[in-house]
């Protein structure tokens, strides 16, 4: 029987790097698409390009896309700071419509390779409040996927596969370990310098130095020196 | 009252430009949206732009995605061929998940400017066979929309609206001259001259044509000469 096939989107983070590992410990092909959106953090896309490959992804694609001309966001918008302590409700590092955008573009990739599957890391636990990140937007766009494209209206259903969206950041850099991933190799700092070296005081940073020692695991994140 | 806002999405078509011109008879203030998505016929961008414009839309913004990175339809992969006749079943002037792309960046574009309705061209009537043009499809966003932004889950529903999704291109036309909408400023072709000039053979030129006939009004269309 032929592989089944999955479009992997990969951010370069922790969540996603685990995502595409169970990706290919439950057997599936999978194509690591990654977007780059005009986000601050660049060094997430070099990220990603390693963790593709280090997980056996098949191909590794950067699709462009210009979030950063609209303008709203802390991770797009130079004139907007990136908070360094934690805030109430959703905060600006929030980028409107982002999982919508990713999962329609993933959608497009899905269809041309013939996938059955979009994987991605949406986790609605130790999220950051946003929306895009519970199980009720991720049922909506499955059922949306498939009234979209001509695959999935000519007989050959798609999924969309969130594997760690109910778990907290401690149980994905378990299972993460488990199935071998090294999480020196990603970023997840909003904020992380060129070297892609994290700040520590994002929103991002917190949720993961707490996961590794929530479960009891040495992390591997490489911190810049305080300025 | 505040005016009402919307994202309308603006191809440089015909029918996006009745949706615009519907979108402001209406009372709305309109935010055209156009997407550069690798498409060969790059006229209709500068269409786009004329079209904003005479019909009063506040901006017109272009957003960039690569599609065509992805391949796959012969709008975006010069490997492929317009056809000159009539195709049964989904052509392959179809672009793998195109209005799903362009509603998700449409979505994006409504949060940032706190618009309460985005307006698309998609017809279910005389359209070449594309799922994402379908009523259902256009719900299931809508849905979707509703899940996925900040402004939404905070009180501000966002509506989709598709109001010529209903109608013949015959009544499409009828209503844009109603409304005083020139379509010499239209470029529908998918294979349009850099002048803009119309093939007059491929499927968008046939339903244009076809539209003006049945509506008996005089098609302004520009056709280049027969090579």
């Amino acid at each position: 029987m032929a592989q089944k096939r999955a479009v992997v989107l990969v951010s370069g983070g922790l969540d996603s790097a685990t995502v595409l590992a169970i990706a290919r410990a439950g057997g599936w092909s999978c194509h690591a698409l990654s977007v780059d959106y005009g986000q601050r953090h660049r060094v997430e896309l070099e990220a990603a390009a390693r963790v593709a490959k280090a997980l056996g992804a098949v191909e590794h694609r950067v699709a462009r896309v210009d979030l950063a001309a609209f303008g709203g966001s802390a991770l797009t918008d130079p004139g907007i700071a990136i908070p360094r302590e934690a805030s109430a409700g959703i905060p600006v590092t929030y980028v409107p419509a982002r999982n919508t955008v990713f999962l329609a573009l993933a959608l497009a990739h899905a269809e041309v390779v013939a996938a059955d599957a979009i994987f991605t890391g949406a986790n609605a636990v130790d999220y950051s409040g946003y929306p895009d990140c519970r199980p009720e937007f991720i049922a909506a766009f499955e059922r949306l996927a498939n009234l979209a494209t001509k695959r999935a209206v000519e007989g050959a259903p798609i999924t969309i596969e969130a594997p760690i969206v109910h778990m907290t950041k401690a149980q994905i850099v378990r299972r993460g370990r488990e199935l071998g991933v090294d999480y020196a190799m990603t970023v997840s700092c909003y904020d992380a310098d060129r070297e892609g070296r994290a700040c520590g005081a994002c929103d991002a940073c917190r949720f993961r130095r707490e996961g590794f020692r929530a479960a009891a695991l040495p992390d591997p994140t490489r911190y810049r020196p305080a300025p």
